[in-house]
């Protein structure tokens, strides 16, 4: 037995909050006996809820605020009008060491920011970043950045592989992983000045990962590399892009099985195969955002996720927790963290 | 019966030519009464195929060359040593006027080059584009750039909003299309400065299309506007990233079918809406890089396709022609082209 593992839970944040954050929490404590969390939200509403879920019973805390974020609010304001907000309250109680960590299924560029401002970057890093573990034809991948840097120059893209690798390493037990660089050809020509340069650090650099060189948008379910790294204006688009064929996949592998009668009984019989596949590709077991690079645990949920999706993101949070993983990468960024500058000219005077 | 429409195919480029180039061709012309062909390359090789195909016999022209454009060539050294190249030599038909559009699956880049060089780009035209049609859930629809301009302006922007519009209009009768403009969100104060500023120009300019406003990745699939607009770097992974994800939806669809016996009667039964589901989804129904921009039509055909994809590719320039794409092109850059540029700032002085 381990220890008791606390995770804040952000209970009214995301479209079906906050009846999916308990229903999620209750799943993860069935199947996890050491889980506890910290409930922040309305207490009013949220005590007969957790009072039905046998599972959550004398695990769980409620504190009380009637402060939400919006969805729509923008993350300046929401950092300087959300002080007692349920998002903000669930991340201070990590920085106060009452969780080891936070989950939110909220609006993302808020909790971004206030992660960001509440818990600190973690030495030598520039700037956080959002990773998403991707399914593939061979092993899982992780991918960063998601969406929180738009622009990002070589430094911010080999910090990133830095900390893709400690991810893999901490919570795949691979041992020195593979690092890809997104680019629109594998060729090492290819690109602009930005992803060359960063090609040119992580060639060169002494840094605790195997450098794959460039990969294109498949590689991503080829699941060539065990990190993709890329900025985040590209990111989000490959996830979502992804998203949205796997998505209208599933649409037309519906629409053919009720074709006709044949079609339908056909699937009956495929149902068990058919049933591991929906398994296999279902975007609810890869819910969740890790913030990558901040001192401290935080995950957002996918804010249209059900309970299943959001008892990913918890399991998330509490894998991250169990691997110690905000410790390993402050070592690794101790260690490696100056090779992942680029190499200084010498000047001339 | 229509006129008679002149296809120049680069004979020699792509994995599998010249084999696929004939039997594509092929295709075409058992389908296309009024398909008449120019093949360049190495006349041994070409002679006895073309012989051996029955539909292509008196339709094809067979022009010798022995040199070829080799798949790794960098596009400037194509346009140095290859003017005697089957590329090359398909590309000057077009421009003399002997064939009215030119398919080839060589290299991208060097085809690019040479078109530009060659064809000339249309009057109001910075860049061509290459542009590509998605399956969705609704209508078709038609991306670009992705991957000719690595880094554009917001007038290159603009422009690709332009030549994705009239291709709409003139190929899928869509009187009015609408374009999104790929982004990391939907809300208007979401993206770098680049798409913020193409975003003022597609709101207040007087232009034949109706500005969506901004789309994100999984709008590709839903088929949320007829035209999507971005830059040629992220276009490139939103393709890729989207062609990763419906292989490996395939594989696990078939390694599901053949899982267990009762799965396998259970394709068997369901086999006409699988075989539609896979026709339906099938990547070689969508094959063709479509360069837009070029006073000129010039199709590139992906160079691992087989005989139908390349088909495919052929009945793309032969739907462009027909449409009278390029004039088409033309006017409406004549007519609409000085409101793509960015308002003038007034100088002060």
């Amino acid at each position: 037995m381990g220890k008791n593992i606390i995770i804040a839970l952000d209970a009214m944040g995301g479209d079906e909050a906050p009846a999916i954050i308990l229903d999620g929490a209750a799943l993860v404590a069935e199947s996890k006996p050491d889980s506890h969390f910290l409930l922040f939200g309305d207490a009013a509403i949220l005590n007969p809820m957790v009072e039905a879920l046998p599972s959550l019973r004398g695990r769980t805390e409620i504190r009380h605020t009637d402060q939400v974020i919006a969805a729509d609010e923008k993350p300046s304001q929401a950092l300087r009008r959300g002080r007692q907000s349920s998002m903000r309250l669930a991340i201070d109680a990590v920085r106060n060491g009452e969780a080891a960590g936070i989950v939110s299924a909220g609006n993302t560029g808020a909790l971004m920011a206030m992660s960001k401002f509440v818990l600190k970057t973690l030495p030598g890093i520039d700037r956080p970043a959002i990773a998403s573990v991707f399914p593939s034809a061979g092993d899982d991948t992780v991918m960063l950045d998601l969406g929180a840097n738009l622009d990002c120059d070589a430094e911010n893209l080999v910090q990133f592989a830095m900390m893709g690798a400690t991810w893999a390493r901490v919570l795949w037990g691979r041992d020195r992983p593979t690092v890809g660089l997104l680019n629109v050809g594998a060729e090492d020509m290819k690109g602009h000045v930005t992803i060359q340069d960063a090609q040119t650090i992580l060639r060169s650099a002494d840094l605790p990962l195997q450098f794959h060189g460039f990969v294109e948008g498949d590689d991503i379910a080829k699941g060539t590399t065990d990190v993709i790294v890329t900025d985040g204006f590209s990111g989000n688009i490959a996830l979502k892009s992804a998203e949205g064929t796997a998505k209208l996949y599933s649409q037309f592998l519906r629409e053919a099985f009720s074709s006709s009668l044949l079609a339908k009984i056909g699937y009956l019989l495929a149902g068990p195969a058919m049933r591991r596949l929906r398994q296999k590709v279902d975007p609810r077991r890869y819910n969740g955002g890790i913030f990558l690079g901040l001192n401290g645990i935080s995950i957002k949920s996918h804010g249209g996720t059900d309970a299943t999706g959001f008892a990913a993101a918890i399991s998330l949070a509490s894998d991250m927790i169990e691997g110690d993983l905000s410790r390993r990468l402050a070592e690794d960024l101790q260690r490696f963290g100056s090779a992942t500058e680029p190499p200084r000219q010498v000047s001339v005077s």
